[in-house]
């Protein structure tokens, strides 16, 4: 079902994205150092991405596989497994249905992870991925400790980006690990978050819309659907959730690389962050992320997107997301009718 | 003539503006002491006005009658002289026509102007309101040099705010002086610049709207009128332009303070600084400004506004701004039809 924008025209969101095209281009800008708290607000300010080289605030860690299985040992992890390396996609099911997909999410060990990483027959995609502040989450910040399924790895990764911190005058809210490798690829999608992401091995590319070209990825609402896995043969499935799971507003573009998948008004962006490079990628901004080079670990710290004055109103509108608690509920009642 | 938004209906607009109202209500923060570059930084990205004590950056005058005059002398300046205290305001021709009208501007001293602040019975109005950059202009920060009526003030009056222009990352565009009495109004208007607004003397009045409830102010197009002193009786009238000078758009309401002036999607924010205070007022704010306490007098910071990122598009878009350049010249078109 296509959600129609209540307010907009599909003329007035060309004329935005034009303007802010016009305005902006592509440009990213690269920096050789991190900035500066007053650098950072300024940037954060026009909100635009932004490359940062040697500002990885990882410490004491090479990220290699024999450091992670030592300091993890038998410590269980959660990851997101998939057939297809899809987690969080818009999936056909084997009724022929569109269906917001999550992945399978299972507990196995730092050595089975990164085994199966590098098991290329593997017929099933490991993803560790679990973003719910796997590192630190913001009671970490409020209480001083939270828990975490990679304490041995706390050392090496600090739970504040001092720059960041300053500028925004706040702890982040969430502090997330990423392993995974060339088969899983991240959907299309925005956050309401200030994002700090950095890769520590391996390399990451993203694709990046504005959020005024947020119309190119044509968010639509889908069922909800997880990947099960069977007790009889073991595999993996999809299986649609029953009708009390409301459906997920989610973009249909499913690769935005494809060629024709996005109109001609889309001005994509790619970045490619190498191991010990930066990305400030700013709230409301659309990001489909893939990696390369073997097993590629990311960290991100996620902080609270500022919510006085006026970028929420605008990020709201350029969504077309009219009031979040009554659409949801609208949008339940539309699909239930 | 009304001007129609080009993007968005009455309902949009009053939705995107009871979304800003829901989230930032009439704050104004007020600051005991002037913020740090990165404080104000943090400020300028929220784009809410912001009182500050304390930060008058003015030095060494008291900003008497006496001190004024003693110090420009014979030296003229130029000053705003209307029959009304309504400069650039939209204002009645004896033709029963709606005229945006600029005040008569005429070089006199130091000591005529006070004199004149000081006559209650005086038939015409005088504001020092020249607002060119009528103590530096943009001239003074890349060549060094600009020309000024009021060299004697400079002394007194500091060519930056530092931690205005280290948040921002550049010098002011403009700065000026303003002096007058309560009987001048500065019509509802909003300027393209981040502006800090420091009285020195007296005491001014702002009443402020947010750039979401610019369509509360009911721009229009206007034709021109200029106050022109008959050489014959020596008094002002209100002369038409002709038709060669393009239409001025304009907000129609000319007092905010009226009653019914202002539907009831406004929520106008009243705002008064004494000598000392400073206003913060952002980009895009529409704001009337009084005064009162006999002679007042200003000083006031022009930075230009941050061009890159989206903050233009969504002023722009909340204007209904087409696209300047080809909006006016259709204006005109339509006029001349
Ligand atoms: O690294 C990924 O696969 C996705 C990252 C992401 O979506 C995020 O940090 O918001
Ligand atoms: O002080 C006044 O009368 C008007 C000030 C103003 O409009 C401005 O500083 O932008």
């Amino acid at each position: 079902m296509a959600i129609p924008h209540p307010h907009l025209s599909a003329k007035s969101l060309r004329w935005i994205s034009d303007q802010y095209f016009g305005m902006n281009g592509t440009f990213v800008e690269t920096l050789g150092a991190p900035p500066t708290p007053l650098e950072f607000s300024r940037l954060a300010h026009v909100s635009r991405p932004v490359i940062i080289k040697g500002a990885s605030s990882s410490t004491g860690a090479d990220w290699t596989n024999e450091y992670l299985t030592q300091a993890m040992g038998q410590q269980r992890v959660s990851v997101s497994v998939t057939p297809n390396g899809r987690a969080d996609s818009i999936t056909r099911g084997s009724d022929g249905k569109l269906y917001f997909t999550e992945p399978c999410t299972e507990q196995i060990t730092m050595s089975e992870l990164l085994g199966s990483l590098n098991d290329e027959a593997n017929q099933e995609v490991m993803y560790l991925q679990s973003q719910n502040g796997n590192l630190y989450t913001n009671d970490f910040f409020t209480t001083g400790t939270s828990s975490t399924e990679f304490e041995p790895l706390r050392k090496n990764v600090p739970s504040e980006v001092s720059w960041c911190s300053r500028a925004f005058g706040r702890p982040p809210d969430a502090v997330n690990l990423w392993i995974g490798n060339h088969k899983s690829h991240t959907s299309i999608h925005s956050d309401p978050y200030e994002n700090i992401y950095t890769v520590v091995r391996g390399a990451k590319h993203f694709l990046l819309l504005p959020p005024t070209e947020g119309w190119c990825v044509q968010e639509h609402l889908h069922p909800h659907a997880t990947y099960e896995r069977s007790p009889e043969d073991g595999r993996l499935s999809l299986a649609p959730s029953n009708e009390s799971v409301p459906p997920v507003r989610w973009a249909s573009v499913t690769d935005p690389h494809l060629p024709d998948s996005l109109p001609d008004g889309a001005h994509p962006i790619e970045v490619t962050l190498h191991a010990g490079d930066t990305l400030y990628l700013p709230v409301g901004w659309w990001h489909h992320v893939r990696q390369s080079h073997g097993v590629t670990i990311a960290l991100n710290w996620w902080y609270d997107a500022e919510m006085a004055g006026g970028s929420w109103t605008w990020l709201s509108l350029l969504r077309g997301i009219e009031d979040e608690v009554a659409t949801e509920e609208d949008d339940v009642n539309t699909t239930a009718a």
